[in-house]
């Protein structure tokens, strides 16, 4: 019989039972929950540091607060595992983020302990204040705790939310943690802001006299006379910003020493008065797993690996990944053209920009977690005839709609949006899914918009958008590799609104538009073997449309069917809009055309891989050749190649 | 011969021209500025308030800023009539806002001086970072001023620029305009703390002791000497918010006072560190035009108006405009339902809210210029089981876009979306039209999209959100008045997903989604005068689709055709996809069906009358007569009609 190495935790069921244990078992507690996140995350990979960072805070929490009635939000929700393991999820932990198994975010289907799902950053505040509203509406007891990073603070939407809840007197917890890195280290001047109020001596002074904390506390909290308050302040090191903003600070504290936590977020839970209050908690991201501190990521996101050595098993790619063939090529051409400048919002190694970055510092910016101000900022650099490239995953990009339309597309400035992520994504699931930008964009007057089908169709796209000067351009491609295609040594400029012929044939025709195409030719070999004979082309462009392309397959065939990785409303739509304003689907001389297009179902789907995502949504060679033979009326056949 | 009443303001066709004057004469060309705006204004109504608070601010900008070489950006826009005026657009200010006439915006299509359009707040400190980074890659000397109402600073997208622009260092001057009102008194945190700025003892002071400004302010410019510093900040009243993030605050100083505001621009001018400084003006919105001054809302946005009374030509309404039908509407349902609230992103007299905000102060949240927060806040609410109605113009719930993605529609909550604005909206130009939210929120798993037909539909979509408890659901009205039909005296929910047969025919089926109903009815009466027997229905739901409605109707008529007050990509392309799909479109049969959609056109249009925007839109009875008969290939009879 072998003895368990997390005694403790295997009798944390819930966090009820968390809460029956002595104050003493606290530290063994977290000991034992970091192994186990730990252990858990070598068979599954996934996020990893910020789990890590959060273990004693996660377990200071559960302890003083009454979750599930006490709501707790973890912005992002990356880095709730250890969460999940003490909130009835420890039995599923190893399913993280694989298809059918536990998300790798917070998520309220899975759990009454999630009240408020999240994977993009810094909506924590916002719901939470939501949250404390309906408290006080209600009449409701109970506490709302926001735990966000410093790195989500840079967002906007953190500050709109501040700004708003430091006018009410709704009762909001707001736990600041302050890790100095949300993927990457943080830009911006709030940052540079947060390192003063921890570097201060009071905080020097308040992680050596820790154990006076619980005495010295109660008073500041309760007397709210001038002095005593005034006092308190400089004790603690200021926090001016937050409380210009009507947020009573609180801080900085050791998010590693459950002696510090715990008696503050008692008072903090005590506390009477209303309004948001802010605890300003420092952590250390990968704390307390040494391969995870010494990398300069504190394997922010990790495969599977071995918890001894720490070495992650990395499958070998079989084909250049897209996201750093953009950035090679973008370097190649602003190698050629000083115009070119790069913008990423926080995510410069997710996007390539880090490749960018060590070629072109000074023509390279990482705005922040601000994607509505990376996207006018382009603007504004474009207005004095700079090239900025602006880089976001499609998913993020949503965050900038609006300056898309309103200081982009209208004033008709040459912003490129470089779209990584577009299309499904794989394990992080529906959150990080890109699935419409094309229709989003697509709609916009001025908008040129590209998808690239290949890594090789990408090199050409990244020389088309720096070449084309007369209006904003945006180029779209997937997560992960490529296709193993030959590489061109140098990119072309593509013809704006021209597609290609991948391969002729006679009877249906497919036009594609982005990553499908490999499954499409795959479809038309086994379509071939049926004795289907398929046209194949790549359309390149979902705007402006290639119709003389499209009318001349219309033509030519007996049914034109479109794909593309996205929702209705984008390209298929776009397609279909142009075939019924010139009639070819009007039924009418000897040959009508039937028109079929091929988009992502009209559901959210759950994290897997994404060719099992693939198949999930009808995009992948089986269901065109199914959905082929079905237009053609043979569904019969169907059988023969199921 | 007459004289003129405006000598100075008639010699300055450039502000090279005002650059010329004596400091001495400025006051006067201020006084003849004001008087100019508004009696351009009383005959072109427009937004008047505040373009009257920042007279003395444009002319003393203009005055000590090389324009255009240094890049003015007036954030919002709406104040720039004065800034017009001067910039060599005075001959054709009495066109503002009217067809083929000058944009109540700034617009850089319009004039060198315009460096940056705008029109939704809260993007000049972006785009002027933008430039200014610019300058600094260049080399090129200049300066970048960006001016920013204090309402606008509570966007997140304001907060995400500073924090950036605090973090580099490139020249930027932004002007703080404080009138403490930006539509509606502003709410949030900042205002409060900038309020708390301006009643210091320094602003005071300040005021009093304006002749000094010009002799103390070098000193603490120029000299950082950290003494120096503590003086001057203490003197200047703090602004520690701003400072950190990086920012070097000057100010409170009188915004309406020359001899205060020219020496300190000229020193933030001559500054010669680098990195942003921001100069925080007190001005008062509607200065210096008793009537604007005595009225709630300083003129924001006037009709025509007598300039000595003050009284504004309003054009009696022939129905109910929709804003107050859906305000009434929400309030009857508030009364039943306590579960129920409402929230605006500073606009409750545009959405209606104030009426709103009269019988329910407790359950109604103005959260400031903040469309992010305000839909993850009303998903907050949503999750304890409130019934918030988050109320947004279409052109901004664009802001908000990923927050409805990610915080709403995924987690499926049921948040009500009460969309005013949708479609074309006449004087304010592209940049406030609702074109693309059928699109953007119909492409989303989850989401119900309606539209009212009439303010009669709009009551009964009211009680439909309100009854709808299953996730989100979105209903969207235009502006201005209704058709003037009868009102139901309450409203009875709608059942999802059903749409109405209006009129029974034979040829040819429309499908209205929205308010083009009207003009579709008006278009089936001229049909049936031409002998075509026309069907009309009432989609009423863009989302789900009523497929039912739509087989039926695409079965027994030779043609069907959709119409909408949106872009491509929205309702007529889910009914293309629904059609094709089906094979309805395949051609076959005895009776092959005709299929078009009617969107808006692929333009941004300019501002000019609604009526005249859909004529040109291609969306009026005209435009829909002659797309029956086209598609039934009549186009001979459109002599008739012309």
């Amino acid at each position: 019989m072998t003895t368990s190495s997390t005694p403790l935790l295997d009798k944390i069921h819930t966090p009820a039972d968390l809460r029956r244990l002595p104050e003493s078992d606290l530290a063994e507690v977290a000991r034992q929950l970091r192994e186990e996140t730990i252990s858990a995350v070598s068979v599954t990979g996934g996020h990893l540091g910020a789990g890590l960072g959060v273990v004693e805070l996660t377990v200071a929490l559960h302890y003083v607060f009454n979750t599930p009635d006490d709501r707790l939000i973890w912005d992002v929700g990356h880095q709730a595992y250890p969460h999940k393991i003490i909130t009835g999820r420890r039995d599923r932990i190893r399913t993280l983020r694989r298809g059918g198994g536990l998300s790798g975010f917070t998520r309220r289907s899975e759990s009454e302990y999630d009240p408020f799902g999240a994977a993009h950053s810094s909506t924590s505040i916002s719901a939470g204040l939501g949250m404390a509203v309906a408290n006080t509406l209600s009449g409701r007891p109970g506490n709302v705790i926001a735990v966000i990073g410093d790195g989500a603070m840079s967002a906007g939407m953190a500050y709109e939310a501040m700004n708003n809840a430091g006018a009410m007197h709704s009762r909001l917890i707001i736990i600041l943690n302050d890790n100095d890195m949300s993927i990457a280290p943080p830009a911006g001047a709030l940052s540079s802001y947060l390192a003063r109020l921890v570097s201060g001596d009071a905080y020097r002074s308040v992680r050596e006299a820790a154990k006076q904390l619980g005495r010295l506390l109660p008073r500041f909290v309760y007397d709210r006379a001038r002095k005593t308050e005034e006092f308190a302040r400089n004790f603690w090191a200021g926090g001016t910003l937050f409380e210009e903003l009507g947020i009573y600070y609180v801080g900085p504290i050791d998010g590693h020493n459950l002696d510090q936590m715990l008696p503050v977020l008692k008072n903090v839970r005590d506390f009477k008065e209303t309004g948001p209050i802010l605890v300003h908690v420092v952590t250390q991201k990968g704390k307390g797993y040494a391969p995870a501190e010494a990398t300069h990521d504190k394997y922010h996101a990790v495969n599977m690996f071995d918890v001894v050595t720490g070495k992650q098993v990395k499958p070998k790619p079989n084909a250049p990944v897209y996201t750093s063939v953009f950035a090679e090529s973008l370097v190649k051409e602003a190698a050629k053209d000083d115009k070119i400048v790069a913008i990423t919002a926080a995510m410069p190694s997710g996007t390539g920009l880090d490749i960018f970055q060590k070629t072109f510092p000074e023509r390279t910016f990482d705005v922040g977690i601000a994607e509505q101000h990376a996207v006018t900022f382009a603007a504004g650099l474009a207005t004095e005839g700079f090239k900025p490239f602006c880089t976001i995953y499609s998913t993020f990009l949503q965050r900038g709609y609006d300056q898309v339309v309103h200081d982009v597309a209208i004033q008709n400035l040459p912003v490129r949006f470089a779209i990584d992520r577009a299309g499904l994504v794989g394990a992080d699931g529906a959150t990080h899914a890109g699935s419409f930008d094309i229709s989003f964009l697509g709609i916009l007057p001025n908008m040129v918009v590209m998808a690239a089908a290949d890594e090789s169709e990408l090199v050409h796209m990244v020389a088309t958008a720096a070449a084309y000067d007369e209006g904003p351009i945006a180029l779209r491609y997937p997560r992960g590799e490529g296709v193993g295609i030959d590489m061109p040594i140098e990119g072309v400029p593509l013809e704006i609104g021209r597609g290609r012929i991948m391969r002729e044939g006679k009877q249906v025709a497919i036009l594609s538009f982005g990553a499908r195409l490999a499954e499409v030719m795959k479809a038309a070999d086994e379509l071939a073997a049926l004795g289907v004979s398929t046209t194949v082309a790549d359309a390149r462009f979902a705007k402006p449309l290639d119709e003389e392309l499209i009318m001349r397959l219309a033509s030519s065939h007996e049914a034109l069917i479109t794909i593309e990785e996205g929702s209705v409303g984008g390209f298929g739509s776009f397609v279909a809009q142009k075939l019924t304003d010139s009639g070819a689907l009007d039924g009418l001389g000897a040959r009508p055309l039937k028109f079929r297009s091929m988009v992502l179902p009209d559901l959210f789907l759950d994290h897997d891989k994404p060719e099992k995502l693939y198949a999930q949504a009808g995009l992948d060679a089986k269901a065109i050749v199914a959905k082929v033979l079905s237009v053609l009326g043979r569904e019969a056949l169907d059988v023969k190649i199921a």
